[in-house]
């Protein structure tokens, strides 16, 4: 299930400590078995914290739905999450870190790593890719009904799930773009786990 | 901007250290004016953590598109997010408490606050309300189609971008219900800042 959510999961939020103060920051991630590759682009600061070998936490969230019970107080939401809590380290290999580039491009958007014009070997030095063992990873879910008191059972409020999903529109092509997309770009969908 | 990013969003992620071990932990919030009300039910730990008035970080994302360049390297996406870092103190005062939990609810789902059975005092003492100020808040955000080099525009690579939103599903009523769901449910879309 842990994998599973990972794999379905666009983002994840990195969590980091720099002298004290916690950051979160949303990047792309992408599992390859155990291992948990983190791309590093979003901001300098997280590279730099991450890189020298500090205590990270990385959750996804998929929401799934909002639960609408009887009593606001059973209110809830449908949702699976994920929780790594390790120490990243920087992939310095040029080979692991090309082989990582493909598995979060793979992980986004099956299929567009043979499409699209591959990395140089100037823009694969200047990706950061961490790496984070999946050895300490949770899950937790949340599915189904509202859960009421009994005695709110009978009470003439609507009770029930707004599902939700991340959904895609239809592509739009860039400037000069002319050709039909690719079946993976006009048929995506993000899988459900 | 920061404000439509942090009423838009469903769910927030709270970071917090404890003893140089940071946690990252999906949960709900709600704007109310200058101070973000962030609804503390996910993990004790992160309760007692807060409680305490350690720093925090709580980030926000939505995520609005894939974004296909020719090029592997110049894929991204589009997201709108938001940053805010603080000192978050419990809400302590019942009225409010009260009041937050309303915002809470009404973030969520417009309309259900006064049609749902109101919090009892027992049920308000069990919740945890965390404020924190939008004092050190920051949005990000990225829109529009790719930007390749300009080498590689001529390259027969379909490029644009794949829109993605969080959208609904008819509402499931639970066990019981056979009322037509109220219009805010029935209609409920989350309005796109």
């Amino acid at each position: 299930m842990i994998d599973a959510i990972l794999d379905e999961a666009l983002i994840c939020h990195v969590g980091f400590s720099i002298e004290g103060q916690p950051f979160v920051i949303p990047t792309i991630h992408a599992r390859d078995g155990d291992v948990l590759y983190i791309h590093g682009s979003p901001g300098s600061r997280m590279l730099r914290s991450l890189r020298s070998g500090v205590d990270t936490c990385v959750t996804v969230t998929l929401l799934d739905g909002l639960v609408l019970a009887r009593s606001v107080y059973n209110h809830s939401m449908n949702y699976r999450s994920v929780v790594v809590v390790g120490r990243a380290g920087e992939v310095t290999d040029p080979q692991e870190k090309l082989r990582a580039m493909r598995c979060v491009v793979e992980h986004i958007l099956t299929g567009r790593w043979e499409d699209a014009r591959q990395p140089s070997e100037k823009e694969i030095k200047a990706t950061t890719i961490l790496a984070l063992a999946l050895t300490e990873a949770s899950a937790k879910i949340r599915s189904g009904p509202p859960t009421d008191d009994e005695d709110d059972v009978g009470l003439p409020v609507w009770a029930g799930v707004i599902p939700l999903a991340l959904q895609t529109a239809d592509p739009l092509p860039d400037d000069g773009v002319s050709s039909s997309p690719p079946s993976y770009v006009a048929e995506y969908e993000r899988p459900r786990a």
